[in-house]
Order: C-alpha cells, then structure tokens, then sequence
C-alpha cells in the first residue's frame, strides 16, 4: 500500500492509502515521487466547479521521480534514471508527435483523469507509454536544489513558454502577460527567454508581481477591466502588445486579451477556458491571431531542460511553500485561499 | 457630372449623377475606372443587412482605373498609369504598412464607406494616399483580358490569398476551403499557389463548385453541418483539414471550420463575422490557430501581379458576367439571386 491524494467534493481532499501501483502493460514504468505540487487547474474541482466522480478523483499530474520498474517493452528509461513526468501522456510516436504537439497524441491520457490512471500527489504512480510520455534528466536524486525548477517543466513552465511561443514572443517585441499565477510568471520568464523587448505583467498580488520582476516583468499593470486594457495601450503608444499571453481562461481575461493585442499581433492562450466564445469581431478587424492550448511540455523539455541544469531560468521560484505529502490538504487550502503562489510536496 | 452607383436601401440601388471628384489634398489622385465590380459583401447592406445613411451609400470598393490627375505631393503614380485600387486606403509608411497589415495602417480608410471617400461603381474616384494605396501595373488600358484577373487583386484574389496565408497552407498540407463565392474559389487557386497537396472545397452550387476544380480542388464537399465535418473527416484519414479558410463569415460557417480543424492546425478567417463569438472550448483543446481579417491586399500585390501578368494563375474567372455600369442594378440583382458568382462592371 502507499499513500495518494484523492478529492471526494468541494474542499474535501484527504491522503489515503491505496494499493501500490503495478505494471499492467509491457509499455508502462512505474516510478517513486521525489517531488510532486499542486496545480492552479486542481483549484478547478477542488472549488466545485468541475465534478468529481463519487469513488474520488486521484490528483495530482506534476511529478519528478526515479523510475523503479518498467515493462518489457520500455527502451528509454530504466530503473534508477531520474525523469519528469509532464501532465499528459503520449506515445511519441504518432505523426502529432512528431509535429511537437504531444497533448494531441492519438493515444493521449491526462494523469489523474484517464480511466486507471492515477495521480502524482502520491507515492509512485504508473506511466503508461512510458516511452513517449517520460523525460530522463541527467541529474541524481540529491540534487535537491534544481528538482523544483526540473519539476515546472512538467507543467506551469513548459505551459507558459507554451504561451510565449503561440503569441510568437521574439526580439523586439512587446508581450502582455495576463495572470500572476505560477503560469503567468513563468510566462514572463519564457517571454524573456525568448527575446522580448518588454513584458507588461497584468496582476493584482504584490508579492507575485514581485517575483514578476525578478523574472523579467518590465511593467506591471494592477487595474481591472477597462482600466487595465487604458494602462496597457498608454504604455504601448496606443497600439497595444504584440504578443499577449492569456494564462487565465476566464471571459474576462480573454477580453482583455482581444483589447490589449497590437494590430496583426498574437494571442497565447494557455488557461482552461471557462467561457463560451472568443470575440469574433475584434480579433477579425485587428487581424489578431488567436492561438494556444494544452501545453505539449513533453516536447518542450529538450529545449528547457539544459537552460534549467545551467542555471539560466529559475522557474522553481514559483514555489514558495513546500509540504511533506502528509500534509497535502493544507497545501489545497493554502493556494485556494491564495497564501501560496505553488505549493510543492515531498512524499 | 458623372454617373455613380448609389444605395439608398433594401434592393434600392441607383445609378446617379453626382459632381465629377477632384483633387482636395495634395496626396490625392483621381482615376478614371476601367472596370469595376460588385462584392459579396455589398450584398450585406444591398440585403439590409447593413444599416445604409438617409442620403444613400456610395458602392463600389474594387477598381482597375487610369490616373486622370495627381495632387502636387504624389510621387509614385502619374497621369496615364493604369493602376489598382484596393478596398481599403493606406499610407504606406506606417509601421503598419511596413509590416504588410495595410488594413490596419492608422490612416485606414474604406472607399464607399470612409466620409468623403466615393465608391468605385462610378466613372471615376477620388483616391486619398495615392502614393500608398495605389499600385501601377506595366499594362496599357488595351490589354482587355488581363484586366479582369488584376481587378481581382484589388479584394476578392487578395482576400482568398490572405485566408491561405493565414491558415498556414503549404506544400504537403491539407487545406479545406469554406463557401463556394468567389472569395473562397480564390482561396482555392491561392491554396494550390501554394503548394497544398489537397484542396477540399465546400459548396452547394453545381456551376461554381466546377470552377473551384478548375481551380485546383481535388475535392468537394456538398454536405451541410454535422454531415459536411463528417465527408472531411472521412476523407483526412479522422483528424481534419491542416488549414481551414473561412470565407463566409456566418455562425455556421465557423463552426464548420473549427470542427474540420485538425489539432494544430490553423484557420485563416476571411468572410465579414456576422456573428457573436469564436468557440473558445474545441479551438484551445485542439491547439487550433484562429488567424485572419481584413485582407491587406494592396500589400500582396507586388507578389501576386507577376503572376497574373505571366499567365500563372486566372482569378478573373470568377467573374461569369459583365454589364455596362448602366446596368449596375441588374448586377446587384444577379448576385443577389446567385445567377453570378461576381459581376464585372464596365463604365
């Protein structure tokens, strides 16, 4: 038996214990947790408003771990090698593969969500396709100090350079980063990374505007609504951002969003979307691209990993409270009442 | 005095004298206009569709014409040349402009539309920024039978380009094409310009859905809603068209596009949105790019006369009737009961 975080309704998240994991196909690992978190879209069911099957929902979908076991098929990863475990499972082998767009696999799983499949808020957890879906990392299990950047790559970084990419971020440019979330910061990072000329942060917490900064933010925009849209465009010679990267997925955001993109500029999207439409019209009279989705951060990590082993991005700083698995409820709350940007847990 | 086309409600076009135009800035010019065209999108307030002022409506945004007189500031055309007029107004230095978004260009404007700006179904326009809106062909005002296809370069050809560019056709790619008018039979020839390996077209109307196979469409699609996604999934082996054009501007229209999207792909929007909102939920989870607008077709014209001029591609097909400008009224109404993909006017 191990523990694993399992969500049963609305604020009701309990560690439990439940059986090991086991290989089940010839392509599956299984690997031990160094480190797992909690994501700001487990905020999602964890609020009520997305259901919960009434058996509980296992969660979790960030992990860097040691591979323990693999199926006989598995020709990557072997027990003992240190690997990041992204939040969406893919073959690597399918033609959405090989195009990069790994969260489009035909035989695509989400960690946590999938039938049978369990979450990383846990002890082990069972990869399947562990071929595709699993990154070795040349780092031991004692290199404690760079397992928090490593383990953004999973997710809230590769989704935030997922954001700065769909917005076409370059040299030169101006990006809008709407959202201080762990996402939003690292889009500001990945804004950076890739060149931008300047990076208005969109926000309304202090202290994550702060580490905005630090993380490139050359402005930082704190109204609401029309408000902000006025401040953005002021800043920007009237014309707005090239590349603003959507790392919210409410209408309001969105519209904001369409408001703030330059003529002919792009727009990021990277949060769930918990509305209805995009403006058709704004965006077709600007020419405004519209682009994102689930971030492929699979295939991102061999672009990442190396800038993170040299110590050229910190996205780890995002955490800034780390639990022991064991006290994973109070991880839950901490974010959802927003005293923590990211929470990290070690099992 | 000349003649010009005027709206002055539903069904309520008239040819009218009204003042010879003249010169009012230094930076203008006048043409004399050779042959001119009605656009599907004058069917929008010819319908109703459009709210259209008490003292009536100017027509006409697309013009092949001979510069009668320039104002003491134009540089770059001069009396005798044959030029272009494209459907919107243009500086030409602008950043704008530079970057090739001539619709967007911050002194935009729109013929028939802009105030003091007259329609192209007329004798003869006054043109605001000639330097930057008008562009002069190597062609005498005798070679009749090219004149139809660079007319088509001044919105419908541009349009249909600007939709392929914009969905990211390419060679190797699979592109669908949406609505059979003659913006979408260009996006066909500008798909196939392009290198799309296979042109899926979607249509209902016999005669113009055979001009689309002239036109390079390897396939079509007559099917409606649900049934017309199925045909193109059917035939993309399940997972859709990589480049989706757009050229309708309807509900149906767009819901169409985004389910025959296949993830990653993109869809180039060209048809006027008469409509509310793009979905937001099956564009994020597919990665779907949604790009496209107001198509800067005075900026693709230096890439697309050379092949006009050489024979390479014949857009003026699209034009399956020709009346004198006296007959403007009876064009309207031809288009209007789908008897003519487009009418060409001649003054």
């Amino acid at each position: 038996m191990m523990r694993a975080t399992v969500l049963y309704g609305p604020k009701d998240v309990r560690l439990e214990q439940v059986p090991d994991p086991k290989i089940l196909e010839p392509t599956d690992a299984i690997i031990r947790v160094l480190v797992a978190c909690i994501c700001g879209s487990d905020l999602w069911p964890y609020r009520g408003y997305d259901p919960v099957p009434e058996e509980g929902r296992p969660m979790g979908h960030e992990a860097v771990g040691v591979v323990e076991a693999v199926g006989k098929e598995v020709r990557t990863v072997k027990p003992g090698d240190v690997v990041l475990m992204p939040f969406a499972i893919s073959d690597g082998s399918c033609e959405f593969c090989h195009e990069g767009l790994t969260t489009a696999c035909v035989h695509v799983g989400f960690f946590g969500y999938s039938p049978g499949v369990g979450g990383a808020q846990a002890e082990a957890v069972r990869i399947p396709l562990a071929d595709g879906t699993l990154y070795r990392v040349p780092v031991s299990e004692d290199d404690r100090e760079l397992l928090p950047h490593l383990l953004t790559l999973t997710d809230v970084m590769g989704t935030g350079h997922h954001a700065a990419v769909t917005a076409r971020v370059g040299p030169g440019k101006i990006a809008a980063v709407i959202g201080d979330g762990a996402v939003g910061l690292c889009g500001v990072l990945a804004a950076r990374r890739l060149g931008a000329e300047r990076i208005i942060l969109l926000g309304h917490h202090p202290d994550r505007l702060e580490l905005g900064r630090a993380f490139g933010a050359t402005d930082v925009v704190t109204e609401r609504g029309e408000a902000a849209v006025e401040r953005v465009l002021e800043l920007t010679g009237g014309f707005g951002a090239h590349s603003v990267l959507e790392c919210v997925g409410t209408e309001e955001a969105v519209e904001t969003a369409v408001q703030i993109a330059r003529p002919g500029g792009a727009i990021g999207r990277v949060g769930v979307p918990h509305h209805e439409g995009i403006p058709a019209g704004v965006t077709f009279f600007k020419n405004v691209i519209v682009a994102g989705g689930p971030a492929p951060t699979r295939a991102y990590m061999p672009e990442l990993v190396p800038d993170v082993l040299e110590g050229r991005i910190e996205p780890g700083r995002v955490f800034d409270l780390t639990l022991p698995l064991d006290r994973v409820a109070e991880g839950y709350r901490a974010m959802d009442e927003r005293r923590a940007i990211k929470v990290m847990l070690e099992p």
